[in-house]
C-alpha cells in the first residue's frame, strides 16, 4: 500500500534538507529568492529544457549536475536570466559561487535556477547580496517558504511529499514547483525540486528521474510553448540510512512518478486562467509516438480549448484536430467519449443527447477519450482550457 | 505594369461566369447559399485540405474535379457536412446531382463546398428546394452576393480581380474566400473561388493554382487549426478567347499569385478577434522548411500573440518560440526586428529603447523580422494577434 501524499509538505520533509527564502528585491513585497541545502553532499539527477534558446542557469546547471555530488541550489524568480548571453552565464557563476562560498562547498555543488522575464540582465548583486540571510535561515520548516519564493502567476504553492516503505525501512520524499506565468509575463516556465533521504547512486536517480519526468511533468501542456527555463532536479541527501536497490527500487521508483505526477497536475490546475482541468487519452495507435502526437494536438488546439472554456461539447473540433495530426489512420473508425459519454462513433455523431454532453461539459474536470483501429498503443496528455483570463495574464505588459 | 486589383469585383468579373445566391434555411436572415456557374464547360484546378477527417464535398469535389470540365461550384456555408458519414456523402452527391440537372450538365461538372458546424447531418432537402431560384437568379452581377453567403463570422466579403495584360490581349482573374469561424463556432474554415477567362489546359491550370496556393493561402494561420473543409478551386473559362502559353504563362501565374495573396491576407485581417495584421519573416535558415517550421512556431504561438494583442513588445517570447520549433541554429547568432527596430542581437537584447519598442507593437501592422545564420533559406507566415474577441467567439456554442 502506497502511503497518502501530504500536501503541507515539500523538499524539507526528507531527512538532511533544509531550505530558506526571503525577498531580495527583485520583485516587490514578495519572497523571490529560495536556496534548498543539503546537509552533506547529495548525489543529484536532472531534466532540462530542449529548447535551443536555453536561459543561462540551464546551461551552469547542466554542468554542474554531472559533478559527484550537490549541495545546494538556489532559485531566483521575476528574472529569467535567459537572452543575456556571456553576461548571463557570468552572473548565474556568480550566484553559485558565492553560495557556494557561503556553504562550505565548491561552485560545481550549486545548481541556479531563474524564472521571469526574458531578455533582462540578472541583477545578480541583488541575489547575492541576501545570501547571507538566506543561508543563515535554512532550517527544516523552511520548505514552504521556498515554495512559495519560486511562484510567478502561480496562484497557488505546488508541494508534496511522502513516505516510501522499502523492504527494510521507509524513505521519504518531497518536491515543489512551479507553473506558468508571470506577472511580468513570460513564458510559462516549469521549475520542479524533488529530495529523498534515500541513498541512490547517481546513474541510477537520473534513470529514475528521467522515467518519472517522461511520465508526469513532460505530459503536460499549458499553452505548447516550452520554456527556455525549464528543470527539474532531484536531490538524494541518504539521510535515512537506506539505500535503494533490487526489488526496493521499484517501489522508489513508483513513488516518485506519482510525487512528480501530482506536482505536474497541479502545474495544470493552475495554468494561465485555467478553469477547467482536462485529460486528453488517444488510445487504438500505431506507436506511442503517434498517441502522443495526436494527443498533443488535441491539446493544444486553441478551438478545442476554447470549447472547453465555454462548456461547449464540440466534438467535430476534436476530430478536426485529431485529423491534421499528421498521423495515419481511418477516418470513418475513430470514436470521442467525452467524460465516458460516446459523443462521434466511428466518425460521425454517436446520437448522444445534446443536455447530457451540455451536462458534462459544465463540470470541472473533463476527460476527451479518443479511440482509433490503428494499434495497441496509447498516451496520455494533461491541459486546461483557454480563458479570457490566459489573454488578460499575458497581454499585460508590466 | 501591373493593373491594380479591383475589391468591388469578384468570380464574375472574368468572362463566362455568372453567380448568385440566397437563403434557402440553414441559417437565419441571411444568405446561406451561392452558385457560382460557368457558361460553358470550364476547366479546372483544386487545393483541397489535407486533414485526414475531410469533410464529404471535399472528398466529392477531389473526384470531381478531375473530370474535363466543370461548370459550377455550389456552396453552404451554415453546416460543413463534416463526419458525416456516408450519408454525407450521398447528401452532397444529390446536391451536385439536382444542380447538374438544372444546368443541363452531368453531376461529376458540379463541385459542392460546404463550411460551417462539424458533425450535424446536412439539410440537403434545404439546398435542393432553393436550387430552383439560386439557377434562375444566375448573373453577372451576382458575383457579390455569393462573396456574401459563403461567409460565416468573417466581419466583411473578400473578393479580388484583376486585368492581366498578356501578350495579345488581356484576360480577367477574379475571387472569393471566406475566412475563419462561425456564428455556430467551427473549424476556420478557408474556402477560396476563383475564376478567369483565360483558356488553360488543365495540368497547367493545377499546376499554377497549387504554385499560387503555395505563396499565399498556405501561408497564412489564423489558430493553426487545420480545417475539416478547406478548398480553393479556380475555374477557366476561356471567354477570352486568349490561350495562355509560353511568355504569359508567367504573366498569369504572377497575376494569379497576387489574387490569392491578396485573399489569403484578408482572411487574416479578418481572423477571429483579429486586432493586428503580422508578418513572420524567417531568414538565414538552412532549408525552406526550417524557415517555415521557425516561421509557424512564431504565428502559432499564444504567448506570441497574445503579447502582440497587449502591445506588449515581449521579443523574448520570439526567441523562445524559435528555441522550440525543432530546428537546428546557434542561439548565440539570433537577431530579432519589430517593424525594423532591431530588439535582440546575437541572441541578446539590443538595447532598443522602451518606449520606441512600445510605440512601434502599438502599430496595426507588425513585422517580425527573424535573422539566423544557419544558411541562405527564408520564408514569410502572416498571422493575427490572440484576443478576448477569439475567446468570446469560440466560447459560444450557438
Amino acid at each position: 500500500m502506497d502511503s497518502e501524499l501530504l500536501d503541507t509538505q515539500g523538499v524539507t520533509y526528507p531527512r538532511g534538507f533544509r531550505a530558506s527564502a526571503i525577498n531580495c528585491g527583485i520583485r516587490k513585497d514578495r519572497l523571490d529568492l529560495a536556496l534548498v541545502a543539503a546537509d552533506t553532499p547529495a548525489t543529484a539527477a536532472g531534466v532540462f529544457t530542449r529548447n535551443l534558446c536555453c536561459a543561462a542557469p540551464v546551461l551552469l546547471s547542466k554542468r554542474h549536475i554531472n559533478s559527484e555530488h550537490v549541495r545546494a541550489i538556489v532559485v531566483n524568480s521575476g528574472n529569467a536570466n535567459a537572452a543575456t548571453g556571456d553576461r548571463g552565464l557570468r552572473a548565474a557563476e556568480v550566484c553559485a559561487g558565492e553560495t557556494a562560498r557561503r556553504l562550505g562547498c565548491t561552485p560545481n555543488e550549486v545548481l541556479v535556477a531563474s524564472t521571469g522575464v526574458i531578455g533582462v540582465p540578472l541583477p545578480f548583486e541583488k541575489i547575492v547580496g541576501g545570501l547571507d540571510a538566506l543561508v543563515q535561515d535554512l532550517s527544516v520548516g523552511g520548505g514552504a517558504a521556498a515554495a512559495q519564493a519560486i511562484l510567478t502567476t502561480d496562484t497557488f504553492v505546488k508541494q508534496r511529499a511522502c513516505d516510501v516503505r522499502l523492504g527494510a525501512g521507509s524513505v521519504r520524499i518531497g518536491g515543489i514547483a512551479k507553473g506558468s506565468g508571470m506577472i511580468m509575463p513570460d513564458m510559462a516556465t516549469l521549475l520542479g525540486f524533488i529530495t529523498t533521504d534515500a541513498a541512490i547512486d547517481r546513474r541510477r536517480l537520473q534513470q529514475m528521474l528521467a522515467r518519472a519526468v517522461a511520465t508526469s511533468f513532460n505530459r503536460i501542456t499549458v499553452d505548447g510553448d516550452t520554456s527556455t527555463n525549464d528543470m527539474v532536479v532531484l536531490l538524494a541527501s541518504g539521510a535515512s540510512g537506506m539505500a535503494v536497490s533490487g526489488a526496493d527500487e521499484e517501489l522508489f521508483r513508483s513513488a516518485l512518478e506519482r510525487i512528480c505526477t501530482e506536482l505536474a497536475r497541479l502545474i495544470v490546475r493552475d495554468g494561465e486562467g485555467a478553469t477547467k482541468f482536462v485529460t486528453v487519452r488517444v488510445e487504438g495507435c500505431a506507436t506511442d509516438r503517434d498517441a502522443d502526437t495526436i494527443a498533443r494536438a488535441v491539446a493544444n488546439s486553441p478551438l478545442v480549448k476554447t470549447a472547453l472554456c465555454g462548456c461547449n461539447p464540440n466534438w467535430g473540433r476534436i476530430i478536426a484536430a485529431v485529423g491534421r495530426a499528421g498521423v495515419a489512420f481511418d477516418p470513418n473508425r475513430i470514436s470521442v467519449c467525452l467524460n465516458g459519454i460516446l459523443a462521434c462513433s466511428n466518425g460521425m455523431n454517436a446520437g448522444a443527447a445534446k443536455p447530457v454532453l451540455d451536462a458534462v461539459f459544465k463540470e470541472k474536470e473533463i476527460e476527451i477519450r479518443i479511440v482509433l483501429d490503428a494499434g495497441p498503443a496509447s498516451a496520455t496528455i494533461w491541459t486546461c482550457d483557454l480563458s479570457h483570463g490566459y489573454v488578460d495574464i499575458n497581454m499585460d505588459y508590466s
